[in-house]
This record gives structure tokens, sequence and C-alpha cells, in this order.
């Protein structure tokens, strides 16, 4: 088994005593203690013009993660394609490719935040019809070593060859979230690679990665374990009054999330399906004792799971360790490895 | 004075055998010794679909340089704003300053390769335009702590706070390159730094530096002689044979890229309009033996010249050594240093 983080930065706006770029330096130490504690791969997000500075130039900050450490593998969760000029955007996913040998894992999304579309100006009605088209440029982009015209909807270029290619090949490792039926065959029907989130259930999960499986095999490919990213949020608590506490304040943390996302929007986003209380918010969630977290990942891990990426409390470095010495140890060395493309 | 570099970096195409991050990674290493050599900054071009791999996601891989060094300034010269988003591009821009504790020298512009604006299939008309509108809107990005909405001809943003901040305050150090009078003017009423290009003769390079000091001046404000980075080819030859190949190799680079960069276009950029003789070639640049290139640069530094951008030979270790040991000690250490915000 192998575990992977998945997570945010924080650079905060503020007078001549704050350092905006305290909570990127502090982001890139955690993840550079994560490479050495044995965690496998990290994911950050992409989101913009929160007012509170979630990390928006993702893979400017993903590359200064990556240019600090050697092995952990640098994600994205996800690059929201409709924000993005494909094009540049295939430039930069293949410099980080390259830069850090091969060490890029791409996830990519349509959007779901509503206030973004609005701030972008982009019509939520066009997100699919814009992630297709930018997603098939992108995939040209990383393989075509002729030059192509794009005459799309939404983009047009003409006589380019994208520069510089992947490192892997013949691209980098694609991901995308999902969380339907449809959409999560539709994913096994690209041959990207699956997250599944950090709020379904246990049960509702191992069906998604049920489905996943049977959905691969049965385009005639054989499934990897290592294809599938279950996310969980962790928390490891010396006592019940601190887990108590913890799950308290993640269910806080959710609803204001859902309500971001939910604002002014019919959000259909299988992600935000979860159940609001306190008990799924706690079933879906590795907090608790080293023995109740390891009990949980042992379920995982026996119906076949094998990557699980972990979102952690608020950066702290103290839970990465505890997880790392007490949890992670009991499921090393279970072959197979992420498969890296180095 | 100070001394900085300007160039590329290269990503071969090629099958299984070829590492086509390995130019990446020589550039890398190229500017991590030139920071140990003394070189204050380092700037790279951004260019597409070359089909010779050149650098396209420039401050991607300044970010790799970045994190790799800790004192050399990273510099973009220049981001060509018609092709990017303005505020992705801000976000881009400020997470690298944060990231590198406010190394960022930001040089922006227009575009002048005609086969970019056709790839891209935006009009060169638009260029003027679409710079304008782009810049107007970046400033504002980095600088305002305030939600705004922008109504352009080209782009259009509603109720946004551009994140994450810069380090530098109120923005990273600003650079336009520029050679005509309306121009330099230009750069000036703008409060920017000034880039002056490698092919001018020495005597129109001082002639335009002295043209923007007294556009500084006559605008009530000092002048500062870091300001202005003229930039210069430099080879650090052996002996006379070596150097007169090498003027020769410089000239047909020289016709090569004024060639991609007119065609199909009546290209009306100074920067093209150099005199494309042997002579010419060899009175701007900083080629010949240490002490003829000592000549050169002492010329420059007693017009008030402070700071040389220098361009070697195809990333020539070797050259960054000769110059750093043979020439750059006899003019370092006059005062002003090159201004940092940190």
């Amino acid at each position: 088994m192998k575990f992977g983080l998945f997570g945010s930065a924080q650079a905060k706006r503020g007078g001549p005593d704050v350092d905006s770029g305290q909570g990127f330096k502090d982001y890139v130490d955690y993840n550079i203690e994560a490479e050495a504690l044995g965690y496998a791969a990290t994911f950050v997000v992409e989101h913009h013009f929160t007012g509170f500075g979630q990390v928006s130039a993702s893979m400017n900050l993903l590359g200064w993660v990556a240019a600090k450490t050697s092995t952990i593998r640098v994600g994205t969760a996800v690059m929201v394609l409709p924000w993005h000029n494909p094009v540049l955007l295939a430039e930069q996913a293949a410099t980080l490719d390259l830069l850090s040998g091969g060490r890029l894992e791409f996830g990519v999304g349509k959007g779901y935040r509503n206030n973004e579309f609005e701030s972008f100006c982009i019509d939520p009605a066009e997100a699919e019809e814009r992630f297709e088209e930018s997603l098939a440029l992108i995939m040209k982009a990383f393989t075509s070593n002729e030059r192509f015209s794009h005459n799309g909807k939404y983009w047009k270029f003409k006589d380019i060859i994208v520069e510089p290619p992947p490192f892997q090949k013949p691209h980098p490792r694609m991901w995308m979230a999902a969380g339907s039926p449809k959409s999560i065959a539709q994913v096994a029907e690209r041959g990207f690679n699956l997250m599944l989130d950090q709020f379904a259930s246990t049960e509702v999960t191992l069906e998604r990665f049920n489905l996943f499986k049977s959905e691969v095999e049965k385009r005639g490919r054989r499934f990897d374990p290592m294809s599938v990213g279950v996310c969980r949020a962790f928390y490891v608590a010396r006592n019940v009054q601190e887990k108590e506490q913890a799950v308290e304040n993640r269910l806080q943390a959710t609803l204001r999330m859902a309500d971001l996302a939910k604002s002014g929007r019919d959000n259909k986003s299988s992600m935000m399906t979860f159940a609001e209380t306190k008990e799924a918010s706690e079933e879906s969630a590795l907090y608790g004792s080293p023995d109740e977290i390891a009990a949980k990942v042992d379920r995982l891990r026996k119906a076949g799971v094998e990557l699980i990426l972990l979102n952690g409390p608020g950066g702290s470095r103290e839970h990465l360790r505890r997880f790392g010495r007490d949890v992670m140890p009991a499921f090393a060395g279970l072959p197979p490895v992420l498969q890296a493309a180095q």
C-alpha cells in the first residue's frame, strides 16, 4: 500500500508585518518531510479569488516542491481546464514533468465552484464542453510530434507543435475525480486514473472502486489498483476528547465548503452528495487512535485499495509524523508500489 | 557594476534515447554556477511552437532555478502578454515572487514573432491594445487588496481579488525592452525598468541609455542606473581565430533570428533595425580577449551603465567562468548594487 497527500496552502494577505509567503514555505517543508516519512505523492488544489489565499498557480507551487524533493510525486487535484488556455497549460505541465524527471500526476477537472465561474465570466453550462475541447487538445499537445492546427468552439491554434514534450511517455499520468456511475465509466473509458472523494462513506467508496475496476476490465485492460486514489481526511488523536473535537471541526468545515460550491447554483457534483451529519463525517474520515485508523485502512486494503490520499489537519507536521510513524508502517511494503513512469 | 544573464534553454524532442529534460537541467546548473560566480540576475525568454524546443513555460523553469539558488534574481525577458490570461499570469508571477523571497524581475512585452501571432490566432494589429489592457489588469491584480471587476475589450472578470499577493511591494520589479525614443519615453512614464537590446551599437545604446535617464528625470524622479539592463552577447576568446569564428557564427545566428521575426510581416520593432554586417555585429558584442572585453565594458561603465545582461555562447559553463573570473572582478564592487526589494 502507498499513502499520498492532498491539500492546499495558504498565502495570507496583509500589512508589512505579514510574510505572505510563509504559508507556501510551510507547505513546501511539509512535503519535504512527507517524502522523508515515506509518503509517495502530494496533490494540490487549484482555486481562484477565494479571499483567503488558496493556491492558484498550482504547478508553480508544485514545481518548488519538486525542486526541493527527489522522489515524491507531485499532482494537481485538479487543474480546472475551463480556466486555462489548454496549450499554455500543456506547456506548464510538460515543463514540470521534465524538470521533475517524470514526477507529475496531472489531475484535471471541470470546476464546481459557482463563484469561480462567475468571476471568470464563464457560463457553468459551458464547463463540460470546454473541458472536453481542452482535454483533447492537451492530449494532442502532449503526444504530437508533428505540427497540427485546432479549430474548436473555444480555442483556435494554427500550425503548432507544443514544446517541451513531457518526460513521461506518451504523457503524464492523468487523473480525474468522479463519483457517479456514468462519470466513473468515463474515466475508465479515457484510460485515466481515478480519484475518489474524501466525503463518501467507506461502503459507497468501495462500490465506486469496484465499479471502476469492472469498467476497466470490461474494456479488456488489466486493472491496476494504483490507478485509484481514495481520498480520506485523517487525524491521529491522542484521546477521545481530541477526536470528538476534530470530528466536529471537520463537519463544520465541510458544511462551509459545501456552501461555497453550491451558492447560487444547482450543483450536481457527486462530491457534494455526502450526508451532512456528524456520524457520516466521522465514518468517512480516518479520525481516532492509530489502532482505530489502522482498522479503517485495513478494511480498505482488504477490499483491494492500495493508494490512499490523505488530507491532514491544517498542514500539521505533527499529524503527518504521527500517521507516518504510527499507522503507515503496518501497511507499507505491500506490492505493487505506486507505478512511476521513471 | 553588476552582471546578469539572459538567454534560453532547449528541450529537444526525440525518441527513447533522448532525455528532453537535459537542456533544462543544464540551464538550471548553469544558473547555479552563475550565482556562485557572482552573477546577479538571470533572464529567460518565452517562445512557443518553435520546433526546436525553446522555453515556453518560462516562470515554471525560473521557479526551478530559484528553488535551487538563493540570491540570483530571476527574470522574464519577456512574458508576451497577448498570449496570456492576465490574471492567471499575475498569479504565477506572484507565486514565484513569494516562493523566491522577492527575487522576480518581471519583464513584459507585446510579442514580435509573426509566426507566434499566427499560431495563437491573434491579429498582430491587436498586440498593442491587448498588451495595454493586460498590463493594467496585471498591475491592479498585484496591488489591489479589494475585490474589483474588469470589463475590457479582451478580458472580463467579476468581483475578483487576485491571490497570492506578490512578495515585492507594491509589485515585482517590472521591465520592458525598448529602442525607439517614443517607446523609451513610455517605459519611463510607466516607471518601469528598461532593457536595451544586444544588437544596437555602443553609441546607439548609450544614446538610448541617456534618453531614458533624461525621460526619468524630466518626470521628477531620481534616475537609478540599475533600472537599465544593457544586453550584450559575450565570448571570451583564447585567440584571434576563435574570436573571428565566434563573430561569424553570431552574425549567422542573428540573421536567422531576424528572418524568424520578420517572416510575412512588416516588423517595425527597433530591435530588428541593427546593421546586418560583420563589423556591426562585432562592435555591439563583447567578443575577444578579457582585455578587449574589459575595454568595452569600461566604455559602458564610464558612460554610467551599471547593469549588463550577458548572453553567452550556447550555455557554455566554460565561458561563464572565463567572464566571471577574467573580466567581472575588474568591475565588481562598484556601487550601487542591483537593488533587490528584499
